[in-house]
């Protein structure tokens, strides 16, 4: 049962938000798709830390262009809300769902916590990759063989991670800015030591940069990722450049571009969206 | 002293946010600029009830179309902010500043007040057209001789109101869903009837149907209005037909569009604001 919180017209197509009962999650969860006015093929985007499923429908200004080429956008949150877990007090005194920007609510990493009390409903791999897709082929009309898959900072970790863990499902990726090496980095240390344990060789099963290094150029058409050089998270939390060596010692063709002067939000985003729409369109 | 809240890259140019010392208003007031790679001409938008200056940059996708023709896009908030204003209570009970969401506090009419205790600073007139205006002038390089006037809904208003009202001032106008005839809806007899007091005579000078009327053909290379066919405040509070007859009976040619199935928020003005830029290039 998905329930309809708001639709409206855009672009000749229909910007719709929705909310439904997660079973994978066990919460009720929202979503957003834009339904474009003929649908060619389906794009997931999964956004950043603190953002909702509005963030993207709202400031990337993408649906213009996804009108165009027949692209149905879908943008899950970011994370379960009102889990009412409060966590075992960690270092900095505070492990609640919402104690922290960079943890919990809206920081769920795309990930399915392995450790307590964050297993039980933070478990956004299996609601992005199964049950959502599941859902937006069925209620959605979505072609299961022709779904991409991109995000935008720790929504380009998400999207970079489980394209590269689930082969096949999505038949194109490129992303924003991504977290790319996330078992290395200030971000992903400490939400991987919480969803995931302090072993952190279970964390490099959700690391971008190695995973692609233990693979065989699993996207021969290319991967699209766009960086800003003015954006401030670039050299502790990003790390474009472990992504790209990795992508070399791969053989995955890798079209990483950087952008002088652009930051780390969404006018960054919307100045390039196009030609990352454009790209996936090309390939779906 | 214009001090600068952000400045971020965006489609080779500079969308800012600003904060200066309006001596209109005799408070802090914010506003937006999008700076183009070259500026050609300068397009104020004036946003409509709850906004801010961010509302437009954020929400309407503008910035692509802005680059490409040269168009600087300026933005102010909507009222003044922290007036401290309580008012006298009225038959709602309250008539403080922050107490509704269609009067004082993001809901300043693009006028200035003249009935106690709002004539101190709700000077939003004074402060757009005057101030705001020479400030983009001075500080941003606007050519005064090659500015246009578009807004939404109160900033409809406010944009038909304050091009007929200063003529010569703005060289192109156009609207999305205005408040057509504000001296006889629910919006604008509430904030008409605290702003300007009882007698509503005085309202006509702010009803942009009304100046209409009294003008002729004030816009001879026409003024767009886009209103959307499924906007919940169409009939009661927007009134499009009314602006219409007035532009028969003032010889104003008007192109006044209806979209079936759009409502009244930024996707439907996302979907049309290319139309409104290539309108305003082509004539300023």
């Amino acid at each position: 049962m998905v329930e309809v919180i708001s639709e409206h017209a855009c672009f000749s197509g229909v910007q719709g938000f929705y909310r439904h009962a997660s079973s994978a999650i066990g919460l009720p969860m929202r979503f957003a798709v834009f339904k474009p006015p003929a649908v060619r093929a389906t794009l997931f985007y999964l956004a950043g830390l603190t953002c909702t499923e509005e963030t993207f429908p709202i400031k990337a200004g993408a649906q213009r262009v996804a009108a165009e080429l027949g692209l149905m956008l879908v943008a899950p949150d970011t994370s379960p809300r009102r889990t009412g877990l409060a966590g075992p007090m960690d270092e900095f005194g505070s492990a609640g769902e919402a104690d922290d920007w960079d943890f919990g609510a809206g920081a769920g990493f795309y990930l399915d916590a392995t450790a307590e009390p964050w297993a039980r409903h933070f478990r956004m791999e299996s609601y992005v990759v199964d049950e959502l897709r599941a859902l937006v082929v069925e209620r959605f009309g979505a072609d299961p063989a022709r779904i991409g898959l991109f995000g935008h900072s720790m929504g380009g970790h998400g999207a970079l991670t489980l394209a590269l863990r689930h082969p096949g499902v999505y038949r194109t990726l490129s992303a924003f800015a991504p977290i790319a090496a996330a078992a290395s980095c200030p971000w992903g240390e400490k939400a991987f030591s919480r969803y995931l344990g302090p072993d952190r060789s279970a964390w490099l099963a959700h690391d971008a940069s190695e995973l692609m290094r233990r693979a065989r150029a699993p996207y021969p058409a290319g991967i699209l990722v766009d960086q800003g050089l003015a954006d401030k998270f670039l050299a502790e939390q990003l790390q474009p450049e472990v992504f790209e060596a990795a992508c070399a010692a791969a053989a995955q063709p890798l079209t990483l571009r950087r952008h002088a002067g652009y930051d780390h939000g969404y006018w960054f985003i919307a100045s390039f969206v196009e030609d990352h729409l454009r790209f996936h369109a090309a390939r779906l």
